[in-house]
Order: C-alpha cells, then structure tokens, then sequence
C-alpha cells in the first residue's frame, strides 16, 4: 500500500500532548502499516520551549515556544492542540482550521464554549475537525454517536464521563467513607487536582455533556444550559442509604430527548445495582447512547490518562489525515 | 446542505431485509436531513416476489425475484445483502462488487468463510464493503474496532456475540433449569431456531470471531482455526457451581494475541461475578476490545432483531454512499 505522508504538529507537549508526538515518533511504523498514513512530528509547543515533563524523551529540534509558527509552517497539516483550557486554544484552533489545517483537539471546555465559532472556520478553511479525546478519553463515543446518528433518532444520552468524581464515589462506596476525606485522598494519589472544583462540582462533566448534547440536537448546546450539581454535597450516609437500597450513587451526566429539545442535566444520581452505571469503579468512564432503531448501546473504558486519550487523538489524526474536511463533529439540525 | 441521491437495492427482504427497505422509505427524510444522502429504494428481491411476511408493507412494485437484474440495474449504487448463508450470497456479492456496486452486509457466515474473494472484488471493482451488522447487530463494534485499531496493537478481543446462548444460559442461571428444558422454552419464545446447530454448537459465534479476528491479525482468519465448543454439553449442576463460585457461565469467543498470531476459542466459560459480562443477560451481546494504548473498551448493546440489525446496515449504506472505496473493512497486515 503506497504511504500517504502527514506532517503533524501539537500544541502543549505536556502529559497528553507528548504522549501523541512520543508516539509519532516511536510508533509511527506500525501505525504507517496498519493505516497506509505515515505521520511525520514536525514540532511541539510547550512553555518551556525545553524536552522536559510531559515532553520528556521528545527530539529537543521538535520543541518550540511558538504554536503560531507551527500552525503558520507549510509542513503541517495537522494540529494536535492538547493546550486545555478556553483560550488562547480555541483562537489558535480557528487560527488554524481557517487556513485549512486539520485540527484534532481533546479540549472540551474550549469545543464546548467556543463550538460555533471553532466549527465555521472549518467549514471556511474545509477543513478536518475532531475531538473523540475530549469526551471519555479513549473510548470510541464520539466515532460510535456518529454511527448511530447516522440511522436512529438518538432519545439519550447518559453517562458516567468524570473520572475524579467515580473515583471518589466509587470509594466512598466501598469504604463507607466520608466525601472530604475520601477527596483528600484522591489528591494524594493524583486522582484530583489541588483546585478540585472543575471536577467535582460538574463543570467538567458539563463541557462534555454539552459536546454530546450538540451533536444530538443538532445546533450548539452550551454548557450554561446545562442544569449542574456537583459531588461536593454527597455524604456517607447519602451513600449509606443507596447502598441500603440495593444501588449506589454516581454523577450522572444526561440528555433526555424532550421534543426537538432536551432535558440536560449533571447531578449525583441514584443508580439500582442492576443498572451496568453501577458496576463503572474507579477512574473508569462509561456512557449509554439510545437510539429509536437501535436500542441502548453502552460503551465503558478508561476516560483519561495520557495512553487513552493519546489513543483516541491519534485515532481522529489518521481520520483527518485520510478524510481531510469531511472528518469534522457534525452539529447539524 | 445538498443532498447525494443514492440508489438503494435489497437482496433478501426478509425480516432484516424487510426492515432496511422500510426504513429507506419511511426514515428517508429524516436520514437524509442528518447525513446529508437522499437514499432511494430502486427494488428488493424476495423467493415470492411479493410485498408478504418480511416484506409487508413494502410497495409490490419494488419487490422481484432477480437479484441479479438489481445487481446490474444503473440506478443502484449499493446493494444490501440480507440473504444469509454462504451460497449464492457470497457470489451475488462478489458479482455486484466487481462491477464497482458497493455492499453492505449483515451475513457473518458469507463474510467469515469467503472473505478473500469478498476483499478481492472490492478492491478489483473500487468498491465499498461494510459488514457492521455481521458481528453485535447494532453495537457499533467494526468502526470502534476500526478506530482503535488505527492507533493501537489489538491485545485481545473477546466477547458474547450470539444472543440465543447467551437467552439460554442467563436462564439456565437465574432459574437453575437443565440445558434441555431450557432450549426448549427458547424455541417456544422465537429465540431459537427450530433446528439450533448454528448457534448452541458454537458455529454463529465462530463466523463473528472469524471476522474480528482477521480484523485483528490484518489477515484472514477461517472458522475452522477456532477452537470450537458450544454449550449443549452445560448442565445445570455446571451453572450452579459457577454459581456458588460468585460466577457465571457464558460462551465466551475470543482472539488472543500470541506474537503475529492469536489463540483462537469458541467455549462456554467461567466468568466472575466481577467481569461485566457476567452482567450480560438475555439475547444482549457484549464485546471487550483491548489495545495496547487504550487498555480495554468494552460495548454492550442488542445483537440481533430487525430494528437494531437495520440500525448498523443504514449507517454503513450511509458510510458507504459518503466514502465509497474508502469504506472497506481492512484486513491487511
């Protein structure tokens, strides 16, 4: 099979964007083989500008401080941005996707605020633009939505899509613990942020929640829509109870079809334990797509970490790199 | 959006068949609003070449007995095959790829034994070929696959793919009933079919773990490589036991890697009441996907019936219509 040769360049060559140019690098071989796409690393951004933390063990030539002029190089056809957070990642994004470079992003939080604006200039530079990583890390959500869009009304969309917050329920859960103390604990193991609060009071499910919630009705739902309660408020005993009951309690992010809307919501939800929802431990991730035709699919993986994620942006690079701009997360009514 | 009009013919308008063909006509509008492609039912071919059992409510003007005729009709671009069994399916379909028709199928016995000469004609003839349907009815398991496989080594694949041992042996559980009984009360309910070799021998799963497994190996795997045993040798004593282990009994197929290779199995095996297949019950299948970057992703969903077998055939006729060539299953190495 004749290679076709894609140059690709990251944005914040930390712990997930080094992953990816790493394995650029190192697996670029059998990845060539296994999808006739050979990726070529022609740079990484960091702070740093330095082949340190997450871009430790990268080529010191590849690493730069300036994203600007890696998205500007000729040789790039491809953008990883893995840089989180609002901004500057999505002007960069649309910086790039407007000059026709395909974009492949794990930043939910800038996809789902910055949605409209990030899907016109790809429409205006025909470009590619994918963001599998942003929801459930390395499980196939995005891709496997599509797939049933294609054929079904989706009636839902529900899922356990924060990691920190299973951790700490899953635990309190099976030690009867409290939330502060079990929230203590999941920073000391590096399950938490020192500044928990995105996580744990569903902001970060929120995002996600609203990347799904697009792609199913079809027009831009924006977190603010989002009816939003974090697990800060749980306590042993609200947990004791469920358990009392024969089930447990996880954050629970969904999207129930309510006409052409939705009813949207993140909150600490009961679950039965017949319900698969209560048998995801850990930092896994699990989420139930609905169709009309096809019933309840159910798909549960590890949602972070930079093997999983680093997975699935690779996966949407070879898509972009072989499907150019009819590779791009449909949001259409 | 503009739309792309593609002819649409159905060989096998049966209870699947029948389904697709309805959907095509009734759903037409709102795939086409979704996808962006105006599908078009050109005709079906049924034994009778009436508008009866599965292909009721159909229009009589669309159903014939030629096959072939719809093969070589200008106006079809796609054909779906929903013929079942090796012969004549396997070579309507390689007469309609060779001459550039792209198929989807949900046929695992076709695809699984005559998949060679299936790849050859498509890539003689340029043409799309999807068999989603073939393997988990609608979980979207060959694009998860597919996507994983792009950035991983698969490890192992390894799931419950055939609904009516699964409806067998979930009962045999929960009401600590014989083999025997058991098939019977499967039959009576339409689960099983009144001669059941195909599935209680293990032979349906093996076609599906034929297909992910060449997948897998990029080569092509035959069914008689698997190390095959069906469940008509569990007894209820066998169940129980696996019961006061804290477990179950369930037909496990799998694929393991071994260097280039991979330990191929069909077999009724013990699964611990930990392992989310034992929470796998009546006709549902599940499939766990492991690579090397990921870990594993695991799907769930329903492996058979017209609805949610009808779901995967629209979404590949649709991937199909949108990629052509581009849409093929890959087994090379």
């Amino acid at each position: 099979m004749a290679e076709k040769v894609v140059g690709v360049a990251v944005l914040g060559a930390g712990n997930i964007g080094g992953a990816v140019a790493r394995a650029i690098v190192e697996d670029g071989d059998a990845i060539a083989q296994r999808s006739g796409i050979r990726l070529q690393l022609i740079g990484a951004a960091n702070r740093s500008g330095l082949a340190q933390g997450g871009a430790e063990g990268l080529d010191p030539d590849v690493i730069t401080t300036d994203g600007i002029a890696l998205i500007d190089n000729p040789d790039v056809q491809v953008i990883v941005e893995t840089l989180g957070g609002e901004q500057p990642a999505a002007s960069l994004m649309e910086r790039a996707l407007a000059a026709g470079k395909h974009v492949v992003t794990a930043n939910k939080e800038a996809v789902a605020k910055q949605m409209p604006s990030l899907l016109a200039a790809a429409r205006d530079g025909e470009a590619g633009f994918l963001c599998e990583a942003s929801v459930g890390g390395g499980i196939p959500l995005i891709v496997s939505l599509r797939q049933i869009m294609a054929s079904n009304r989706i009636d839902r969309v529900r899922g356990i899509v924060n990691g920190t917050t299973n951790f700490i329920l899953s635990k309190m859960d099976a030690e009867g613990a409290g939330y502060a103390e079990t929230l203590k604990e999941a920073q000391d193991l590096g399950y938490a942020e020192p500044d928990p609060t995105a996580d744990v009071e569903g902001f970060d499910a929120s995002y996600k929640l609203s990347i799904l919630a697009s792609m199913m009705l079809g027009r831009w739902v924006s977190p603010d829509e989002i009816d939003r309660t974090g697990i800060s408020g749980v306590s042993a005993d609200d947990v004791a109870d469920a358990k009392q009951r024969g089930g447990t309690i996880r954050l629970i992010a969904s999207a129930t079809r309510d006409g052409d809307s939705a009813i949207l919501r993140v909150a600490p939800t009961f679950v039965s334990g017949d319900d698969l929802f209560s048998r995801v431990v850990r930092n896994f991730n699990a989420i139930e797509i609905t169709g009309d035709r096809v019933g309840p699919v159910w798909l549960h993986g590890q949602g972070a970490g930079p093997a999983p994620t680093s997975s699935a942006i690779l996966s949407d690079v070879i898509e972009v790199a072989r499907l150019g701009g009819e590779a791009r997360v449909r949001v259409t009514g």
